[in-house]
């Protein structure tokens, strides 16, 4: 036994060295390589890909597996070891299930659907797409019925991105926020700021040296490592972990959107700190990695929101951020921190506020339940779109490129995926609750966000996926996943800024 | 034989995967990656290598390698295919000459010895080196009796580095080398000129800013393409080859030493060039390599020197170049050409001038070759190290730092790869001359060097090691190895410089 347990360690360690192989290639791709050098890297990707899936996936893991896991070998097992046991026969469990002539097919079916998504949504046209994500949602769940044909599939899909969660959970929770937020949304459409606010921000000029210089404070400010992390660019902003000590993010400068470089770096350094801070006793093993997408995702959402949106924040921040911008001169820290906390339904997602979208997850989840239990027919899902679309934020896409083609996820089978983001918003703002409560987060008007990092640290990130995310939210904050926090949280802050009464 | 044939191919192109992987890795490690990544670094190079060398040396390659040559199979293949089974088939017999407990204690010492010779560089004391080098040394040896205890060791060296050379043609060559070069320098060093000459230039201001305009308009003008390649900054500036098309160079900008960035970049394109010219027939093997460091050195050294710092060049580039530096405002294109070709013997190899870099190489050679032969003890190495200083270049290093403990490479068991760097300068000279024969250089002083690029894709850098070096300078120039085109083009130009009547 003490050889098997040996061996796992090993074999673990090798999955983890070409994992962060895996993502040095992809951070070079994004960030630096030459255009041509495309076809070697996907060939380089492949290599490594088929590597780990061999490793993940041999005869030798299985019967190192089922020798450890026998009661009289388990029993002796660190605690840890047990977690590293268990994680990998759930894997291996679940993959066997999957002929692998079904791996083959899926994954064929997936290049040419991701094709077609993009061919689709560049000339509008939702027909093109149509054929394909037919196919995609019909291979997903006859997979999900192949892993258990006795639960729904898509909490089948569920267990792959937010372990513990279920589909009737998440309709209750969506349910309810979504009535919140059509509430908030609707008393701030009235006011009269809502209406007259202008994106004065758009017009403004903020000088890429200066962004510069306020991403680079503002991860020291969060406590973002320098000798084990790196800040680079590329077109869509990312976090990768290369190794415990070598976590990159990446911002963008986008004309016409100043502040965008400086939100997506609070957001991107939020998920960097999550997985700089795993416990080292969990380095090399399956278990260092979130527990599910969700409680990722609140760490960014975290600090990009509650923290480095919130007027604590610009209290002390503004005067050092103003000095870098000449175009702030006759803008004052409310005024400012206003322009920043705009709310204004739209179509595109990722250029969302705090207020919305939640509502632009809450569409997608509903649409793609829909989808999965055969309710709602691909063919119709542009029209279905529009018209929740309409219902909750009083909007209507111009076309599909705007409407259902905007996410490419569905065209590569990520069912069950969308609502990690709204579910790691709320986790967000019940962890920032709970900091409140504690007299933690009274030190953010004071310029330090140590003691943030530092709650963080202990209460989330070190665990790594030692437990279940509901376990984890539960030690933290007493309590089990309440959209009441954020709501709250929302009313709060918003209702100030617009002065709804 | 069809499929072994084929799956030579795959393993072939495993191996270049592999590589282009490993090359990724360490270019990360050079440029970007942050401190702490170290020791995962190390991790995922050692297990990159192992692989590679499980399969370089795997009984299936073996056996494959063995069915492909039997002549019966032999005759039939392509003339790439033979040579590409010729390469393995004597890399293989190479390998399993040399026990694994050796290779496992050479890899042990050197790790040792390269932490000794960093210490005793750094305390400026030779003794701190002097047992392991004696170790280093003694098992090189050793292993090159295994390898072919019928051959001189020197020539088992050079057959990793120069494959076809012997040492006894490199005393021959080195002897008249050294001569000519001697004479120049003395006749260099009774001018008036070389009496009164300062290095101006150290206390000019060169911005950055535009000394990476320069840069980059430096390799565009040499035909380096900005979508298969990338220019990045490190402390030593080096190439390296992720893949085919995606090759990298770095340059550095040293303060007191403008030129530095410029002719760093012109010798790492010259090394790029050559690596992105390879027939695409040889694209995943073992033959997608240049036949020698010399060659590959001549490719770097050609651009740096007969090109980028001749008077042609600077004819027709000065006017642009001088437009991006106000320094050089009162400083005249001739002055300006004798200040970059300042001739002055100093300790330091690496910033060798044309004349004095030779003779660097020489000592080295010498030595070298005395302490394999034994007839050089290692301890009065420092000694015999410093007699020859001052006699080539009449100066004496002030300490071992500055002398015997100046470079990395004999702590590391490089004997053999010292004199590529002067073989490549003789080749790079005959090249020179042939175009010039060939009326290709007169394009330098109208601007366009695509000719010379083109002439040397042609007549080097597409065949990879399809040929011997040797064989190759033969059909470019008609000629064999010789130091005179070389020692012509010094007198030419630095008589002119110097006025040596």
């Amino acid at each position: 036994m003490k050889k098997e347990l040996e061996r796992l360690k090993q074999i673990d360690k090798e999955l983890y060295l070409l994992k962060g192989m895996a993502s040095m290639l992809y951070w070079d791709r994004a960030t630096l390589m030459p255009k041509k050098g495309l076809n070697f890297r996907a060939e380089k990707l492949a290599m490594l890909n088929k590597q780990m899936h061999e490793k993940a996936t041999s005869n030798e893991l299985k019967k190192v597996i089922k020798t450890l896991s026998k009661p009289n070998n388990y029993k002796k097992l660190s605690k840890i070891d047990k977690l590293v046991v268990d994680k990998h026969q759930k894997k291996i469990k679940k993959l066997s299930k999957i002929p692998s002539i079904h791996v083959e097919k899926f994954s064929k079916i997936v290049m040419k659907s991701a094709a077609a998504w993009e061919e689709a949504k560049e000339k509008k046209k939702f027909s093109i797409f149509k054929p394909y994500l037919e196919k995609v949602l019909a291979l997903k769940v006859k997979e999900a019925k192949l892993i258990n044909p006795k639960i729904h599939p898509y909490n089948v899909f569920l267990d792959d991105f937010e372990e513990g969660m279920k589909y009737e959970d998440i309709k209750i929770i969506f349910g309810a926020l979504k009535e919140g937020l059509i509430e908030i949304l609707n008393n701030i459409k009235k006011t009269k700021k809502y209406k007259q606010q202008k994106d004065l921000l758009k017009k403004m000029d903020f000088p890429e040296k200066s962004q510069e210089v306020i991403v680079k404070d503002l991860t020291k400010l969060m406590g973002m490592e320098a000798d084990r992390s790196i800040i680079s660019t590329s077109v869509h902003p990312f976090t990768l972990t290369v190794a415990a000590d070598d976590v990159r993010i990446t911002t963008a400068y986008r004309e016409g959107q100043p502040m965008f470089s400086f939100t997506s770096t609070a957001h991107e350094a939020g998920h960097a700190l999550y997985e700089l801070d795993f416990d080292p006793k969990l380095r090399y093993t399956i278990l260092a990695d979130a527990p599910s997408y969700g409680l990722h995702e609140s760490q960014s959402r975290i600090w990009e929101n509650q923290v480095c949106r919130s007027l604590d924040f610009w209290k002390f921040y503004y005067p050092f951020y103003k000095k870098q911008f000449k175009c702030l001169k006759n803008t004052d820290m409310r005024n400012f921190y206003e322009l920043i906390n705009q709310v204004r339904p739209s179509f595109i997602r990722i250029e969302g506020d705090e207020i919305t979208y939640c509502l632009h997850i809450i569409i997608r989840f509903e649409l793609e339940l829909d989808l999965v239990e055969g309710k709602l027919k691909v063919k119709d899902l542009p029209k279905a779109w529009n018209k929740k679309y309409k219902e909750y934020m009083g909007i209507t896409p111009r076309n599909d490129a705007e409407g259902a083609l905007q996410d490419m996820h569905w065209s590569e089978g990520y069912f069950g995926y969308f609502p990690t983001y709204a579910l790691g918003t709320l986790y967000s703002a019940m962890l920032f609750t709970q900091m409140e409560k504690e007299g933690i987060t009274k030190n953010i008007r004071k310029g330090n966000l140590a003691p943030i990092h530092d709650w963080l640290h202990k209460k989330v990130h070190r665990y790594g996926s030692t437990m279940l995310t509901k376990d984890i939210i539960k030690r933290a904050t007493g309590r089990l996943i309440t959209p009441e926090d954020f709501l709250s949280y929302l009313k709060e802050k918003y209702y100030d800024i617009y002065g709804v009464k």
